[in-house]
């Protein structure tokens, strides 16, 4: 039997599913659905035991969260506002008792942080693994939500912050590396990443946004979509990624290449877009310029202005 | 551990997510989201290898068609119009190829019968079980969709078609009996069930239904959530549930008893709905009076108008 790789499979979606005028549909951080003067925004996101976490790493509590908070980032990326969540999970007999409950409660924590009601959803059994899907209904003023395939030439291309901190916290935990104080803030940022809501809302606003997402798999393969749906080329300046004095300190301390994390570690969760050059000194929350969009299809990396050759992929499912 | 069953488990997640006036949320067949002069409606529905469907039973393409097919009914369980749908599915290796591709055919084979766009997802691999969630947005107008907390004493209990073919479908197949037209028909009713999308518009339009929601789990177990959701009791008269010619037959033949099949079977995905007593006369499509509504908050069987002790239940996930 022929197997095939996930954006494969994707397409493959896609081409039997032709979209109609009124609908932006596969192949963005959400779907978009004109309804009289406002777009609804929907997105849902996958997460198996095993494949996106694990007992012996996040707790239950952790696993709530991060399940709330990938789908508010895919709302943030959009630059809309998030409406309810819905919640589906399969439990196997294991989980039906304490671990559910936690995981419900982390799940309450970050949905009051963003006063965002869940709605609705599914519970069932599983036999084996847990396998929790949320769904999100957001919303954007019509038209504006900012989609991937909007990037032009001559935009510079930013990030909303640091980026490393997750794949550092998740590599020290597999590691089993001692738990200073640097190292736990790695790990919660990997455990307890925060969606861009108001930075998505504030970016969508001003107007000067062309593409944007948000990072989950790492730049080396979140830019490609953007570069992909919109037509165009990029070059990245490795020696601007924006990195957290923890992944610094941590990255001397145990020699690891903090690039490496940056680049294709993913679950970053901040915002990557393209904007005006000297958009950084008309806007009002941290953003970080990180290169340049240009012609071609290249996704070109530099240091010192001089190309160099990475080998860095981002994260693919299958 | 303490673990906990499933409706008890959605107690829980109600309680920790009170809901404000602009929602109707856990605990009906869709959420409801008033957004101007439309209501939209919102569900999702949780697909397990093992648990849900057997891959000896029910070929991709089944699945694909039916993991559509129990969102689509849960939107004609409101009375609505579904809009689109979205797939999250984690597939193992095994059913990264032909599986997955089968699957799609499938799920674009109902999707076109009901002209509903899948608009986005997420694909995600898994250690072992095929896990598929389907989300479903649709609409109806405002404040009309319905609901299963207004079924009022006096009422008569409706079903839209025959109860217990889905059940004897599977129950075919998992005995290996013969496979004569009338098996098949029934094999065919559990693979492919047919949501009652223009049955549940139509009903909601007449403006008569009460309470309503479609049958899953088997009338036993859904008509409780109706009875609790109101507040009321319920008398269903045993012979008047409604059979499809190819279960008496079969039945008969193999000394199955239909009324176990037709109460505690579920996935019939027929309407179970309260209505005016003479509301069958009134309306266009055909509908089956199998009950009442009375006072109290027991479910009460009988025949000949006589109580009988039924100890069949419908199916609780865990």
């Amino acid at each position: 039997m022929e197997t095939f790789g996930e954006f494969e499979f994707i397409e493959f979606i896609k081409k039997r599913f032709p979209v109609s005028h009124n609908f932006m549909g596969i192949g963005d951080d959400c779907a978009i659905i004109s309804q009289g003067g406002e777009d609804l925004l929907f997105s849902t996101d996958f997460l198996v035991e095993g494949v996106h976490f694990l007992k012996t790493v996040s707790s239950a509590e952790d696993v709530g969260w991060k399940a709330a908070a990938v789908n508010l980032s895919d709302i943030a990326a959009m630059g809309g506002t998030p409406i309810a969540t819905f919640l589906s999970i399969a439990l196997p007999e294991s989980a039906q008792g304490d671990w559910a409950k936690r995981f419900i409660e982390g799940f309450v924590e970050i949905s009051r942080l963003f006063d965002v009601p869940l709605l609705g959803g599914d519970t069932t059994s599983s036999l084996r693994d847990i396998a929790v899907n949320v769904g999100i209904l957001g919303q954007c003023p019509s038209g504006k939500g900012i989609t991937r395939n909007n990037a032009k030439i001559g935009e510079t291309i930013y990030v909303t912050g640091n980026l490393g901190d997750s794949a550092g916290g998740l590599y020290s935990v597999l590691k089993g590396i001692d738990k200073t104080v640097d190292v736990e803030t790695l790990i919660n940022r990997h455990k307890r990443p925060v969606p861009r809501i108001s930075e998505g809302k504030t970016l969508m606003m001003s107007g000067k946004v062309g593409a944007m997402m948000d990072i989950s798999d790492g730049i080396a393969s979140d830019l490609k979509h953007i570069m992909k749906a919109s037509g165009v080329g990029a070059v990245v300046e490795i020696d601007k990624l924006p990195y957290s004095k923890e992944l610094i300190s941590v990255s001397i301390e145990y020699g690891w290449d903090r690039c490496k994390l940056a680049v294709g570690g993913g679950e970053d969760f901040e915002l990557l877009f393209t904007a005006p050059e000297d958009f950084d000194k008309q806007i009002d929350i941290p953003i970080y310029p990180i290169g340049k969009i240009v012609c071609g299809k290249e996704l070109i990396w530099t240091i010192d202005n001089k190309p160099v050759d990475l080998n860095f992929t981002g994260y693919k499912h299958f």
